[in-house]
């Protein structure tokens, strides 16, 4: 299945970036280890105790969480190295981000839950982990301020849903909306997209 | 039903008072939403979460979601006007608390829990989506430093548990508690009535 | 049951240093009281929500509730003589540490968990609230940043496992591992062991 090796690159990315932002804050290897499990799988945990869908994904699968946990003690030993691999990372995680979405509207898919969640889910997938990661570090986070993290994953989302109620194949109704959602990140990226800011300052509390 | 006027009135107005505390961080327009939509609905979730009471709220209901988002960004939009409603704000955040707590008790009475947690259940209802602002805006949380805001709530869900265990007739029982609740927190806002603090200060940690 | 002995003795010292944490923040009454719940019982509501392990030990035990809000407030009011008793909470936190700990690795078992997650739930429960304490006072949990909190947890739950495994007697298999994980800690505040920390500088992002 071509979705899970794109999952566990996705998971893999994450945990790599998450242990970089650990280092920016002098963590120890505990803490390393941890913000890279909670950024990598702490998306699909939200949606999952958020739907009651019972087991959690690490859970079921244990060994996601050594692999997470060993990639982001990689990176530790070889942050030197990773300085110059920041293009790249910035592509991994955008292929993770439309591989999570995707994911987590199958999810919501399979439990039957209306339009709104199912794409709510893919959302909370792609984005809650970074937004995790941002809390821990005691970030304003930064899905909230920046890039269009939040508009690629509702775009991916909402093309993959139109996808499967227009039945096309399986693999073009994924490949298809992901590829879109690639695109749209990296031209986010290249010419500094932004959402509009809403700057509001007054006097009373 | 009276109360479900009230709660959405209630959530309505938790969305615009957390766009405007979107707006003072100079969030974009995803974060304003996502804050929104977690300020008026995250006190009942984390509610159902800790209760096992699913499904939540707005995977039943998604329209609140929608709801609550589109109060936000119509609040960004006209945010120079909202300058003048500080007071109708206050207000309608009042109604929203004591709301809240009834319907976070009736919940609590519904699934056969003890006493105790009944009202902490209410008082979840009416709080953890303040806190939970405060958390993804990076403050300390207002409710543990400021306000009789928990005081009010848990008044309000004891004199409700009372009526109920008197047996009022059911819209007394409700509404008779929901008065007393608000009467409080205008008295507490108009002489800035607090609880007292625990200041400490040390040398060693 | 020895074990609860030790798990009232672990939630009550851990409310009192938490009430000192939320008086270092000045926060009120309410704040002190619910940072103590938080921080008592947070890691196991944690992993119960995690787990799908319904109901959370207040909800059954409401009386836990009122014991750390009661043992909070009472710390409130004598901090001056607290003062003193800095290395009696030292202790008394050790023992919570390696009492969640079995503690956790127990629900694990009885869930029939894998074994990754068995340690896991045991480490989570040890260590989550006090993470949850410092999230809400503002700060980068001391965890990822300090002292071998989380590794004792991990020695003791792995040591539990192991003698569960080599079917040691029940009380053996309990306070051996324990034992262990407690003089590990005292020797790491002793001797100010700390896990390696990963520093990292960049100029992107």
């Amino acid at each position: 299945m071509m979705l899970l090796i794109f999952y566990l690159i996705a998971i893999t990315a994450e945990a790599m970036t998450a242990a970089l932002a650990a280092g920016r804050r002098d963590m120890d290897w505990v803490g390393v280890c941890v913000i890279a499990c909670i950024t990598a799988l702490g998306g699909g945990s939200v949606r999952d105790v958020l739907l009651g869908h019972y087991p959690l994904v690490w859970v079921a699968h244990p060994e996601y969480l050594w692999m997470t946990a060993g990639a982001a003690l990689f990176t530790a030993f070889t942050a030197r190295m990773m300085r110059h691999l920041h293009k790249l990372f910035l592509a991994l995680d955008a292929l993770g981000l439309v591989t999570f979405t995707v994911l987590g509207c199958q999810i919501g898919i399979d439990m039957g839950l209306p339009v709104t969640i199912i794409l709510l889910s893919g959302m909370l997938t792609g984005c809650a982990g970074g937004v995790l990661r941002d809390i821990l570090c005691n970030d304003i986070p930064l899905l909230f301020r920046k890039e269009m993290y939040a508009s690629v994953s509702m775009v991916t989302g909402g093309l993959y849903m139109a996808a499967i109620h227009y039945e096309l194949p399986e693999l073009a109704s994924m490949l298809v909306p992901m590829g879109i959602g690639l695109v749209l990140r990296f031209l986010a990226l290249r010419f500094n997209w932004q959402m509009p800011q809403f700057v509001y300052r007054d006097d009373w509390k």
